[in-house]
């Protein structure tokens, strides 16, 4: 971190500025030019709030942080990419693997169904909400720790890895065998939950916020990691812009920066991202061209029926023809499905 | 809630879309035009998910909701104004409510002095936070626990009310003695916390989300109504554009029109909406202009030093004056201070 | 376009609604149900003002477009896709056609080195600014007429058609042998200006603007199409957001959109749309993921001495590297470059 | 401008760098530290491309800009407020000047009694519109010319000084008698047009574009004042945003910034801003209250009748008793109506 000091900054301030650094733990280097004076700091900054020294620091114009504040997750500290394993199946460079799944698990019958034909269909891991979280309070909220229990039958007979997203940290217990825990778009900075899924030693999927930018969602990858678990899989589901034509604007530029910025594995919803099925295959194809490592993609046996976002769930049949449109593309792509 | 069905829906798809409806406890009005035929739905259609239905039924061809969703919290079901009262203060209608304190409770020294300076300046209510969201894991997490007691310590000392963010729902018995429970912009659509403040017998400020619509504020302030705490106050804060120069934009317009659609008290953080602290007076001075209900105003006995948003703190000296200004115009306003 | 008219409206007030419709030439068609009436219009609606009519009617509730604003370039009233030649060069469905060429005209020799590398390379058109918008006035604002001249040479050597960019209406003349006229993202809304390139015989590129919708793009398409051109090509160009590490937010999921409501070809600009080298390559094959008809791609023999958009160009061999990729993913697609 | 080179830069890329500065013109200083070295940038730099130089200069880590890109405009540059003479008006500080009238000159009875009647209630200049800009090509396109002759007939029998928006540079004659040249939301950015503008020697209101930034708006003051013309008004008229409730979203907070940076008038549109007819006198209100130095009001005889833009118009009754409120809150503000 540097800091550019104000052409009149007395010396006793400079060297007040210095020691306060120096007491601090950092070391520190003054640059003096015949204008400018600059103070490096050397050690760890990401604690640091530059704004709030800069803000409060008289002799100081400006600060400019040479490294980001996240470590952890950063790929200048980490350089290799995080390959991460759910049962016999790999998320991460090289893979591009398709979750799938209905929006709410609603029967036993019902995600079973769904499980046994995305299976064939080449999915890798099981999708299913049991928690909704709803605008309305009088919207359908989900079918709660019985859903979860569903879902685990439909891992039982399928074998399929499983995901669902946890509301808050009191339901800890319940994802006991739950494959990934889930973090929604609206916890994204809910910074408790994060760090208590920071303490488990299973994956998580961490949904970018519908208006957070790519050095937050690193910053809230960082409170999980830096909690203790490094099994942290990010996804790219649309951000909240002026244009209503569509739920949300898949920012897929997004998937390409920050897979520039960190070793963690990417994948994109394009369901939620669009909220309009018939956008669903384009995008998911869109997202591997780009270079994702793989998608959560809603389905539903019946979408007509469907108690949530049906219309923007595939049926089980055009999940199968987006597969195979897929898995012809990986192959260009050199990834695995 | 309407639904124009499509030109050539047929007759049996008609009867059964109507009796579909008329099984969930709906009556029903058939509206048959010589080119469009219209579906009237009459009952509580609150729970509907009217895109859905669009979406999923073929011959429909689109809906219209003729009353909001939130329905406990709307102006048109129950026209009176909400005045919330704490202590010996009122917040609604006729009122306008200063809260003022420092971003972060730091020691009970710094939280005594800023409360006794603000009371003597006209601040009714003392806020302060004591667990605070960060975006980096490694930046000052506020003062826990321990900062609940300070600020209680303050309320003893001085007679001000308080008021404090809530992060979660295991927090709930810590807030015990907390005149005001903050629910935080991150939270804003945390549903489960919602509800669990619903239960509680003291008045919550519910803080609008970064990215959320005037619509969606309203819908979670229902979640809290309708769970039984009708005691909620709504606080603009300013919404996430492209515009970077401030930290947020203020949505002064949305001031005016949560007013108009709903009865709750409105107050506007002139702080977190714009991140600079020269900003804060006029911003202060528009929130009265337009008819806000009060404000929520960080101050602090020494900014430079603050440990949290030192650069939209006021210090001591700067609120005192912009309270002598806000007093003569809540006069011509006819609001009481 | 449909009016639901409150409960209460009077007779005489409904047939002074009716009346001063037909009066206006349209058929109308009444529909009275026991709760709610409709009035149906029948006729070019175009050019009703709806929410006008609403808020200055005081018997209507509401109204309801059934088609569009726009009619021209309406999928629904001119299905075939539109195919627009150029030389021997084909832009639409079952192309994927490549404009490349420097954001800036610099020279004779630069605009020729860079024309016939990227020819060589498959790219079928040749771009280059003459007249460069600049957000300062003090920026390099392009070779002026003196660029298209320039242009005009490189097309002789290397018989690729041009683009460039038009500013306002006084330049018309200076663009006769330009094969293609843009329309810049800052007068996307310039509606005299839509109005002269309507009356030219050659196709306009139409870069959607940095905060419009997709409606109203395919609007600004009318003014061209229904003044007289119908070659009228389509550019996403990415949005404004609060993101602010890509210039701009890629909207990929508005080519999808766009081609579902317009018969005319859509094409992307990687280049502007992210304002990072890096990115463009990954977005261009994402545009092709999804269906876009083209490219439009800034490149330069040496970007690092470019005088406008260097940090987003591409070298020529970068630019031949990415055409390679494109030409295998091309064909998957059943796409002709 | 200082430049904070890379850690490993070679002396001869740095005594070239240096050299390349000052054989354009600046001055340099080079300040080694040991760890980092900058080097400065002495003479105007606004012309200088920063971001270019440090994506194209392999041997430079980063840059920051010491002073802002616009000169003329900027208030370090000329820190005494511009005050704007119109017939015997004021506009600048110390004043609240109220502009009003219609969205569109309709006709010669119409603007002769919306004129008369604002000109009793306080306005002291005349808008209406005759060149429309209108996203549908089927919409009405304003009176023309012709609405400009009815405009110069009112200003005759008031004495009202009048302003209207130009369209393009063609139309600069048509405009000669028209006190103050309107550049519209929609303009703020057509660069040719600002230079044309700032060949007058008569006001210009430059209104804000949608989706620009503070810095844009400060940047498109400085085309017109570097052409040649220092009276330039600047008006925020809201920009657009996820929020749909109103037409766009104030950014109140955008007057303060804008009053604090530049030395030029600032105005505010709340009609434009919000597009809804109650929000007018409260929004009115805080612009008076942050500091604005007047408003822009579309007022009409008929609004139910108005051709464009009705539901944000006051009728004239409503228009009177806004400025019987602003009258006695200017009072308190010391400014001038």
């Amino acid at each position: 971190m540097v800091f550019i000091l104000k052409p009149n900054a007395k010396k006793e301030k400079i060297d007040s500025f210095i020691t306060g650094w120096e007491q601090k733990g950092f070391s520190t280097i003054l640059s003096v030019g015949t204008e400018h004076t600059a103070v490096c700091l050397i050690g760890n900054t990401a604690a640091v709030d530059m704004d709030h020294v800069v803000q409060t620091t008289d002799i100081v114009s400006f600060g400019k942080r040479i490294t980001e504040q996240y470590k952890a997750v950063n790929r200048e500290v980490h350089a290799d990419n995080t390959i991460i394993r759910v049962g016999d199946t790999s998320i991460g460079e090289g893979f591009f693997t398709v979750i799938s799944g209905p929006c709410s698990v609603e029967s036993e019958e019902q995600i079973l169904e769904i499980a046994e034909s995305v299976k064939t269909s080449g999915a890798r891991i099981l999708r299913g909400g049991a928690f909704k979280p709803r605008s309305s309070p009088y919207a359908f909220q989900g079918k709660q720790a019985e859903g979860l229990e569903m879902l685990r039958a439909a891992k039982r007979k399928t074998g399929l890895p499983i995901v669902s997203e946890i509301m808050n940290q009191t339901q800890i217990d319940l994802f006991e065998d739950i494959d990934i825990v889930q973090i929604g778009t609206r916890n994204m900075q809910n910074f408790d939950l994060l760090k208590e899924v920071g303490k488990l030693k299973k994956p998580v999927l961490l949904k970018r916020g519908l208006a957070n930018t790519i050095d937050e969602l690193l910053m809230s990858a960082e409170y999980i990691v830096s909690s203790g678990n490094d099994q942290v899989i990010l996804c790219e589901r649309g951000i909240r812009t002026f244009e209503t034509m569509t739920r949300n604007t898949l920012d897929i530029s997004a998937v390409v920066l920050i897979k520039q910025k960190t070793h963690l594995p990417v994948i994109v919803d394009p369901s939620h991202a669009s909220g309009i099925r018939s956008l669903v295959p384009p995008l998911a194809k869109a997202a591997l061209a780009v270079g994702a490592d793989g998608l959560m993609v809603e389905t539903h046996n019946n979408p007509a029926l469907a108690l949530c976002d049906g219309a923007q769930s595939l049926d089980l049949e055009q999940f199968e023809h987006l597969m195979d449109e897929l898995k012809v593309r990986a192959a260009i792509e050199k990834k695995e499905m």
